[in-house]
């Protein structure tokens, strides 16, 4: 437990994960309340939006209202996402009220990035190129290596250490040639096939050949291991996590319907309280966060701690 | 992980503690289809029946029709619950075809033995004292000691280790002055407030005082941590597990409706599988059961696999 970090990062994606999947329009109101409520519970960092085409993600259409819409809070970071040069230029547009860093993002998976990018590795690789200069001319830093697919893909299979050391040095080589300064590696279980030992060879493989970057962790629980997963990597000194409140989106690559989606948020502090790493968040706080997220989409989310509570208000019902 | 277990043993009880608490009566015919068809699976344990009074568990009014009607497997061992003189009485019946252990059922939790059987802790002990001696007149052999509320209890708080000690003491007591041998020790997470670091402080010191018996975890996922319990307790080396396919069941002490029930079998396998561990068990076809579990109760069950599909599912797809 040598490696076991102190305190956590907490990159909570629920408002961007939850609302381009569910299915009804989210009124942007209910949208900007749960943004608001979100950073009242401690988190520091919350993804608000996602700045695609409305065509075809009509559930971010709302983007620029959203942004505008929130009160920001001292000491939190607003991140969004986006994917292309049209969705930088609109993310420019709140440089006041978001926190803005470009990533290279590439998938270990070959398979993955031809059926998500209609590109090859190679092709991508290029257009990773292209998007780096282009976040350096807008004064965006390019601080992040992503890599989806990370432990395994629907099309391709298994993913081994070396396909993502591979992959990530394709990165570092983007980086290192427009002179970007790396700060943060996250590996993405995009499909959900992370288990706790690929995560001890993967993470343990990259942090031996990379040990500056801090290492962050993108969970599904697609298979029902995304806590397991989390717990892995606390062992291993990953210190930042995304998660979503009350498990909110899903998984579009699952076999069939109904399959979970991003580790739940709440979950992944109640883990850390016990391991006695700190995260700054008070669960009980967010755990109401979670009903009110289930309240506005309408139907049960997969976040148990909204349905069972938690530890600390039967503690304090017993005492 | 010097600890880590070869084999583990999983005692599937979806049938016993699905079945009790799903709210419509579910047919006979379904409860015998869904034991023959866990029975194809490799799976070795299942408990097919409580042995409980028809009024207050109208879902077992059938006990003795469904022990009576499946086709008994070579090498399974089928298993029932009961509490008292007169289920244990109705089991004796079908002592051809059902394997009968006794346990002495505790729990850590002075609180929950008042709420849950009316009881004092004291008065609790005096009856598993009567109970022994019953089960011995009757010739089944106690070899095993069961601990309630073992982390936790929404009615008292936290449960230390040494609460789990004494316990523990209390029931190796009573079989010792009964001349029973203990061949196993189970831990219940009665009412989901297991954390891996808890598992690990509680395994660990009973298994430093009792190191003979076989230590079994009966977990519930009521917080979304019971697969990183599991992984814990495998670590280690916890080498029987209960659970239930599609993790049928759900959780009569949670704080609101919805909440988990128990670990679910597909997720444990899978776990088993990926750290090398093995179960004998076929985890595609356990998952085939799993989606005939879910369309006998006609809801959605918790178990991610039965959604997503399993990994060696998409990599022969992949192929």
């Amino acid at each position: 437990m040598a490696d076991l970090p102190s305190r956590v990062d907490i990159h909570e994606e629920g408002p961007r994960e939850g609302f381009q999947i569910e299915p009804g329009p989210i009124p942007t109101a209910d949208k900007i309340r749960l943004i608001e409520a979100l950073a009242g519970t401690g988190l520091r960092h919350i993804q608000v939006c996602s700045f695609v085409n409305p065509r075809l993600v009509p559930g971010w259409a709302d983007a620029e209202a959203t942004v505008a819409g929130f009160r920001p809070r001292e000491g939190v970071h607003y991140t969004a996402l986006w994917f292309n040069a049209n969705g930088l230029n609109r993310a420019l547009a709140f440089r006041d009220r978001l926190t803005l860093n470009g990533s290279i993002s590439l998938s270990a998976s070959e398979a993955f990035t031809r059926r998500n990018l209609n590109r090859s590795h190679a092709e991508n690789v290029e257009a990773m190129r292209r998007q780096t200069a282009l976040h350096q001319e807008a004064g965006v830093p390019v601080t992040r290596i992503g890599v989806m697919a990370a432990f395994g893909c629907n099309f391709q299979g298994d993913i081994r250490p070396e396909d993502v050391l591979r992959t990530l040095a394709d990165g570092f080589r983007i980086a290192e040639e427009a002179g970007a300064t790396i700060t943060d590696v996250s590996l993405a279980d995009t499909m959900g096939w992370a288990t706790p030992p690929r995560i001890e060879r993967t993470v343990g493989a990259v942090r031996e050949r990379w040990p500056g970057p801090r290492l962050s962790l993108h969970l599904h629980d697609t298979r029902g291991l995304a806590v397991a997963n989390a717990h892995a990597g606390l062992r291993l000194g990953v210190s930042r996590f995304d998660s979503t409140v009350g498990g909110l989106g899903g998984c579009p690559f699952a076999g069939q319907k109904g399959a979970a989606g991003n580790i739940c948020t709440e979950e992944l502090v109640l883990l850390c309280e016990e391991m006695g790493i700190g995260t700054g968040i008070d669960l009980d706080a967010l755990i109401e966060v979670g009903r009110m997220a289930e309240s506005i989409v309408g139907h049960q989310l997969p976040g148990e701690l909204i349905h069972a509570g938690s530890l600390n208000a039967f503690r304090r019902r017993a005492a």
